[in-house]
């Protein structure tokens, strides 16, 4: 069982109970606002349900066998809302379910240029009527409080059809937590508030009991029965429910056509009649719009989409459908988040609680601020929002400035780990590298002005309250977390210090050119520019490579030969204490410094440093293949880049983790763009300064990419010997290729050669964690 | 209100409720076995009640809100268990009660002499009648199960009186926990299993919930009322109360004396009817001993342990009181703990849930080795009888060896903060550390070849699987937390270091002596002694001290001048990241390691590092000021080391951490001790050579201690300008004076001069740190 390889969507055939977890989440459809997993119109089987608003949780306390000051007191979990997306049939008294009678078709897909999911089953019921069902679902990227389903049902024999479309709160789910506490918040987690049902529309309006969050789902029904007679239609609403059913005698080779029409909101502020009118006015918009009508701005939303940002790929058309199913997922979670964060599983399912963390900021926003940049700015713009609630978490911590939460729906810190929580202050500067990286991309100036500066200013606070000038090694930042979460509580993670570096210079320099913002003085500027200048970077001349943080390499080696397969994840089969003092690291840290900060090392250092710790990286995160294939292509290691890319692209396709149920990984969807546009493209943006250095994989016979730089949209496609650099929207643009400047201007592509890769031996992973496929 | 000060007692005079939760802790009686708060005879007014039998806990849930591999899941924590202490009156119709009525004289004292603890108190009942109540109360020394109370009555007009003596289960009390799972375990923890009241004698037996230990208490009693008529007593028992009555009328001047004899008795395997029997038994030994002869033996065992190990001082009357109240607690928390251990607070209070740590290793066992050596061999069986515990946990985290619990009661690990806990690896060094020193002081052999080595051995291989041989530094022992809990998770701790060292060399010497043990290869014993000989000691050769742990001396300072005294104890009002990234010290931690293994610093060393740890060291732990003393007087600041000897003598006296009423703290009643003997008398046992190098600080005229040393008892007395040494009990002693070679045999005293200390500048504590007096 897998999913049939086409370039624009993909395809499952059969039903395969089993899978359902996983195809719920990979067939999953979002705009960045309002998600729904993929689950069968009729609700049951399933793996998971879920319908989610983006932002929209629930609180519980978290507990501590040993509490300490400043931990967080309340977690926050995504909640899953009211289902809109049930659609149940009654073929004569038989309901359909595909576990029973026999489904002698079955196939869904999800197209990435539809922007929809379709379904067409063919099934018999027990008793030996057949129909053919077609559904059709979306969620739109246009009208962002709307989803709308097509439901067709053709009899092949004539039949009594019985068709009934819910909205359900509350849905019975199995916990997935095992603090009894959590579960609890999670047990129905919704308070009605307002029921309401006529003719063909239903609003229900709830809210969550310790939140107090607020939310409405309504829908609207068109329905069209060519050849039924005797139709009869009821509504009815009630607590936890609202459905309307239609009864009808359908003939053999007749059709049965509803339309589904939802619309969703929610608030911590407005009030219930507010948000009730709020989804019947997007109703309204969307039965306005009807069924055609969204789908064609559906598309048209997509066709622009995939003008700026499609990839290509000759040679291996797996990895061509999982590139382009990593941008169609990276574009559904963000692009109408709208000041909401982009959670690490996207709005695909309840993984991580629904939180977002610093990898969307390093890994998802590079891939939006390059193709679709007002979702990348509406991302830093919830960051923006949260600044209070960071300036008080910096507060507490006895800091200045700014510190963003390692884990948060809201922005309020839900870590309850703190060495790898709140240690991890990266995460700030990972917001302000973002931060500079949309600026560079877009000179939004009137982004930079409202919210940017603030935002560099705050985390440049809180760098010089964290770090002090020592006598020994300059400017030191102790006591951290770096993205290697198999390391905690070191001092100078080189990461962090360089993120740190970049921070300070970008507020420096953002404070200068918006004097007016926050009033911060030329002396707090000055120190800022002292404290990267000397900020300290670890260095083993023994080793004549980088300690990801100081002592790292003289810590001990892990024992991989006698390490067996199971064993990993380490963090289940192993203590914290056990992997922290060893050199062990599961994903990129210093290697990921080397791709973001690649200004910072020369060649030479960087071939050591990736030799180094390709040795001691397991990439027991999906966060790590991409960005090791980004490094090894340019250090020259083309095969194994490639096998990274694949990893990082097949990732969710693939299940790699046996985690894929509980949503897709957004960051390694994010990574496989990043294997493929900075690694073999070469793409870095260093000082806000656009260059590539393209190569082609041995495995490929060619690829291209496109992305958006300042408004002008390019495309650039490599194959072995040569590279074409064009304007696909714009005038002119001037880079770097493979360190020689060129221009390319509109109409006149540039084709350039490609110097030819040096012969390197493949350096080797740590036994056992070679590039994985399958 | 305060205690008086005398010489051999402890007394205070009146009532003072708001007092009673302090003094109950420091009026505790105990004999390492069962322990019994100082509450007032008829149970209320009262602070907490507290009824403690050694190693009698219940279990509940460790909760995370984010849990981790080898976390502990159950914690443990004392259990207040059937409270035989109660003794209740009624005159006439009023209960005694101190609240109403008037107390027209009350005074309790804590007799170190007698072991006993002595009420009296004249008091009106709100209709004017008189009595005069005396009461001792003692927990036998020689009788290990037994207790006993001899309780008078003598009133000043005629009247009736009524007498109840109770045994209690489940006193209701006020919850510590913030936890509701802890909460709830510890409510009402006993469960009823037999119950049987007959003439003047009473049993109830009980188990736990959870950790299923049974317990039993019994109580008979002896009457006698002198001028008495018309004498009525009763007995009666339920589940959880069993009361003994008696009702008389008794003449102006008369008196009515009850003796009241308690046996207890818990195990986790013994039967409940094996646990009455032994409880009668004991409870028959008792009386046939009868109240006086258990005064008899109580006293001579306090004769015969005074002649060992009392400390005399002149010119400081109250610091002689604290100093005795000191030993007397110690003793009174090891006599007879026989293979349980010791806990932080002894059997005083409930505080740290009556968990033992390392500090019972290394600060209390010092005192009971050369006081009361077969009660330290005990505390040390306790450990050997949880070896397999430990290596279990040593297994769980992927070590070899065993790995003692950083907090316990069982000899499982409790701790549920791994960096605090787990990390302090210590634990082991020191329990290999505390086993060596008694070795050295006993010549034990029995003790050395059935649980020594073992101990010595499996805490060798702790290290040599933890540590390992870098190229950079030798052998490094990375990713632990030493005794200062101000940081954590570092490298190369000196103390861990040191104490590794120690214990890998004490391991290679036992088992070469006693090869028939565990059967340790040549190999492996060359490989501990590999490792000691390499062990890295990092050193800060710019500022010259030894950094607690790597990097320590780079870290940023704290910024003390600022810090205001409300914010202390900082781990209350800073997060832990904070104070683990800077320069500040909760408590002596290479200062202790200068004086356990101070045969490894130079004096300049010892000098520049104590002055450089001084001025960073808040001593937010009561554990420090004992330390400090020791060092401060090696290195010649006699007046700083006396004021830290008065802190740790008045920590609980003064309430300086305002928790006494949790109970008392054994680590720093025994910090007092070290300070005068090893910090004054210059004692140190490096190599298991015993030498002393007594100096006499301004404050005093004189002072004296005794200790024995391999079955020689001596005492020491120094004056300003010489010290004599004089054999108690044995043949002859050869040890050194200041460095020179001294003998001393039975009848010879000998007199040396003591050469004068150093004029030094005295340095500096961190602002608003300077030792407290009260």
């Amino acid at each position: 069982m897998s999913y049939a390889v086409e370039p624009w969507q993909l395809r499952w055939q059969g039903l395969s109970v089993d899978h359902l977890h996983q195809t719920e989440s990979t067939f999953a459809l979002a705009n960045g606002h309002i998600g729904f997993r993929g689950t069968l119109d009729e609700g049951e089987p399933r793996g998971l349900p879920g319908t989610y608003l983006n932002g929209f949780h629930e609180e519980h306390q978290l507990s501590y066998g040993e509490s300490g000051y400043g931990y967080p007191e309340a977690g926050q979990t995504i909640v899953n809302v009211t289902d809109g997306k049930i659609i149940r049939l009654l073929v004569e008294d038989e309901p359909l379910d595909m576990r029973y009678g026999n489904a002698i078709e079955h196939e869904r897909m999800l197209d990435f240029r539809s922007g929809t999911l379709r379904r067409r089953t063919l099934w018999e019921s027990p008793t030996g009527r057949r129909v053919i069902v077609r559904s059709e679902r979306l969620v739109s990227f246009t009208q962002r409080a709307v989803a709308a389903i097509r439901y067709e049902v053709e009899p092949l024999d004539d039949v009594q059809l019985v068709v009934q479309s819910d909205l359900l709160a509350n849905e019975p789910t199995v916990s997935r937590s095992n603090d009894p506490r959590v579960a609890a918040a999670l047990d129905s987690p919704l308070v009605n508030d307002f029921t309401m049902a006529e003719k063909t529309r239903a609003v229900l309006c709830h809210h969550t009991k310790v939140s107090g969050l607020r939310m409405a789902a309504a829908m609207d029904h068109e329905i069209d029965i060519e050849g039924g007679v005797d139709v009869r239609t009821e509504i009815r609403a009630e607590a936890d429910l609202a459905r309307y059913t239609a009864a009808v005698d359908v003939a053999k080779g007749s059709c049965l056509k509803l339309t589904k029409y939802l619309a969703y909101g929610w608030s911590g502020q407005r009030s219930t009649p507010a948000l009730r009118a709020q989804v019947e006015a997007a109703l309204a918009g969307a039965c306005q719009t009807g069924w055609d009508g969204l789908l064609k701005e559906q598309r048209d939303f997509l066709d622009d989409f995939w003008e700026v940002a499609d990839i290509e790929i000759e040679g291996d058309d797996e990895l061509q459908q999982a590139i382009r199913f990593a941008l169609f997922h990276i574009l559904q979670a963000g692009a109408r988040g709208e000041s909401r964060a982009i959670p690490g599983k996207g709005l695909t399912g309840p993984g991580y609680d629904g939180h977002a963390f610093w990898d969307t900021e390093m890994f998802v926003l590079p891939v939006l601020t390059y193709t679709l940049p007002d979702a990348a700015r509406d991302a830093l713009r919830w960051r923006h929002a949260t600044l209070d609630k960071a300036r008080d978490r910096a507060k507490v911590l006895g800091l200045k400035g700014a510190a963003f939460p390692w884990r948060s729906i809201n922005g309020a810190e839900c870590s309850a780990y703190w060495p790898a929580g709140t240690a991890a202050f990266h995460v700030s500067g990972d917001v302000a590298f973002a931060t500079q990286q949309y600026l560079n991309a877009t000179n939004d100036e009137a982004f930079e002005r409202d919210e940017a500066t603030e935002i560099l200013v705050e985390t440049a606070r809180l760098w010089t309250s964290l770090g002090h000038h020592d006598q020994h090694d300059g400017f030191r930042i102790d006591g951290v977390t770096g993205p290697d979460e198999y390391s905690a509580i070191v001092d100078n993670n080189v990461y962090t210090n360089l993120i740190a570096q970049q921070n300070l210079r970008s507020a420096a320099n953002a404070a200068e050119r918006n004097p007016s913002v926050l009033n911060v003085s030329a002396d707090e500027i000055a120190a800022w520019r002292r404290a990267a200048d000397a900020m300290a970077i670890p260095y083993d001349e023994m080793l004549q490579v980088h300690p990801q943080a100081d002592n790292f390499t003289k810590h001990a080696e892990w024992d991989f030969e006698n390490t067996p397969e199971e064993k990993y994840p380490l963090l289940l089969h192993f203590p914290y204490f056990d992997l922290y003092r060893r050199q062990v690291v599961k994903q990129a840290d210093l290697v990921l410094a080397m791709h973001v900060r690649g200004d910072v090392f020369t060649a030479d250092q960087k071939a050591r440093n990736f030799a180094y710790y390709e040795a001691r990286t397991v990439r027991d995160s999906s966060l790590s293949a991409g960005t090791q294939a980004v490094l090894a292509a340019e250090v020259g290691h083309l095969g194994l880049a490639f096998d990274y890319l694949v990893e990082a692209a097949y990732t969710d396709l693939h299940d790699l983790h046996d985690n894929v149920n509980n949503g897709l990984h957004m960051a390694s969807l994010a990574g496989a763009w990043m294997a493929l546009v900075a690694g073999f493209g070469g793409m870095r943006d260093h000082g806000g300064e656009l260059t590539f250095a393209p190569r082609l994989p041995d495995a490929l016979t060619r690829f291209s990419f496109r992305m958006a730089f300042r408004g002008t949209r390019i495309a650039i496609d490599v194959c072995e010997t040569e590279a074409t650099y064009r304007i696909v929207d714009g005038t002119e643009l001037t880079t770097r290729h493979h360190g020689e400047p060129i221009t390319i201007t509109a109409g006149s592509p540039v084709t350039v050669p490609i110097p030819k890769a040096p012969e390197l031996e493949r350096p080797k992973s740590p036994f056992g964690r070679e590039p994985r496929r399958h």
